[in-house]
């Protein structure tokens, strides 16, 4: 069964983990989100692919869901000592490693789908992970800041402002100019499902859908699009998607989300426990929908969460 | 009193130590080598110009004379892990930011005199550091492997193949079009004095001469140049200097790197006690000549040995 996966940072890594477990001979293909990629210091960082990576690789920082286990901070300590800024994201020493040869990488004139296959050549996460594009996309957040309104990488309204001012508007900057990278559509097209985990429905799969090529590219493909909602019982899991809901003026509820994604791109929806009385609003949109666990506790609780998710994406086929 | 002086990496870094504690109200003026510059992992090294900032800026690693103090090795470790080289060359995690910052500057456009000057800022060695030019010279060895001639970077030479092998040729690329780094010709047209410390003569002050309308500097400022022997008893006291002096068909003798840099370039030298025999030969050559000890063994031994140079130059100018 070959499963293509749209993938955000910390809650996409995690389900890919548990898709895994549930179905270890599927050929899974990760289309992972770039919008929230930022240049530091001259290098390249890409946080979602690299957590994906790094989560299926082995080398995860399990307790923060992101960056290396085991990692020391003197390169960024030594930044700060050189008055070099920004400092409120947290690279570390190891990491800094992955973005140094991807710099390397790209300077030389490889595009981002190469490096990224060239990094995954060590981690081996078990999935073919792409970039979403090869082009340069940068999701910006409209906010007001002491009565002015700026618009900062998500990187900084997410990290470094914490999500803490409301978001005004989310743009995708570039993205319609973007081209899907090499593999993404073909991967679309030979796809028997398609997965939407529980990650951010703006930033990280509305920016992968924002791609010109992708939503169409879905849709044509014919077969079953099964997503699992992030927001359970009315707030988001884990992160602040709530906040990027309100941006693009979608409540934060499970069925508001699945009514934002569409039944013309969604097939079959997941909603926690919590939210079994979202069910019958679900369907009432054109989406079949299902009540089940959809709390990630551990892999044996994702993966029961991907095996519902492929049963759904089946009664959906039948 | 306005001191300039040509610096290599340890040697020159040590001896400036040494001249700051003997002169501590001179006016100092450092140029310094930048052709054992290299680019590794998409950064650019400058060796010599961090040897000498990190040791008068109090951050060396004492012990080897080259790289941070309590340094670790994250990133390199990593990037061996990615499968990334070269291996050979011992970057650690403090002296990558230092790198990372450089690279980062020079990408938006500051030449390498501004960069080191703002990396100065923080180690604030107390002389001014310039590099010999802003434009890319590269000192390349040309060496016999397995029977065939190869050019290497002096830093495959001397770091990866540890001077194992003769080196046939000393070629600074790029040097004859090379110009020198703003604020070198001012600096020499007002110095009082001019030293070259007992650093390699061939591939860290030659190549500092190389740069043209140095050593036409030098000459027209009519003013004492004094230089201290790098070899004592026939041997380099550090490094593989005389390797490089075969390749330059220069004897490794006190005198006859006196006599390499000619009188009508210095006007005065210090040999080592163990070289008194080479100051008739010396001074046969219209070099003034002093035999003192020339072990850096310490600070205060090193100043001496600056006091020495500067006794020596108002010898000359009187």
């Amino acid at each position: 069964m070959r499963i293509v996966v749209l993938a955000g940072g910390i809650g996409g890594a995690r389900f890919l983990r548990g898709l895994k477990a549930a179905a270890p001979d599927a050929d899974i293909t990760v289309i992972g989100n770039t919008g929230d990629d930022i240049h530091l210091f001259g290098l390249k960082v890409c946080p979602d692919l690299d957590t994906v990576m790094y989560t299926l690789g082995g080398g995860i920082n399990e307790e923060q869901g992101w960056g290396r286990t085991d990692e020391t901070f003197q390169v960024k300590d030594e930044l700060k000592a050189y008055g070099v800024g920004p400092d409120w994201f947290g690279l570390g020493d190891r990491d800094f490693a992955t973005h140094i040869v991807r710099t390397q990488m790209l300077g030389a004139g490889y595009p981002l789908s190469a490096v990224t296959e060239a990094l995954c050549e060590r981690w081996r996460p078990g999935v073919r992970l792409l970039p979403m594009t090869d082009d340069r996309v940068e999701t910006h957040v409209a906010v007001d800041l002491d009565g002015e309104r700026r618009a900062v990488h998500f990187q900084e309204y997410w990290v470094r402002l914490r999500a803490s001012v409301d978001a005004l508007a989310v743009v995708p900057v570039g993205a319609e100019q973007s081209k899907p990278a090499p593999g993404v559509l073909e991967a679309l097209a030979e796809a028997d499902v398609v997965l939407f985990p529980p990650s951010n429905p703006v930033v990280s799969i509305g920016t992968i859908l924002a791609v010109p090529g992708v939503r169409e590219a879905i849709a044509e493909a014919g077969v079953p699009v099964v997503g699992l909602s992030p927001i359970v019982g009315g707030a988001p899991v884990r992160g602040m998607a709530d906040k990027m809901l309100s941006a693009i003026g979608v409540e934060t509820t499970a069925a508001a989300v699945a009514e934002h994604y569409g039944s013309g791109l969604l097939d079959g929806w997941l909603v926690d426990g919590a939210d079994t009385a979202a069910v019958a609003e679900v369907e009432a949109a054109g989406i079949r929908c299902r009540a089940v666990p959809l709390m990630m506790t551990d892999v044996e609780a994702t993966a029961a969460m991907a095996r519902e998710a492929l049963a759904l994406a089946e009664e959906v086929r039948a």
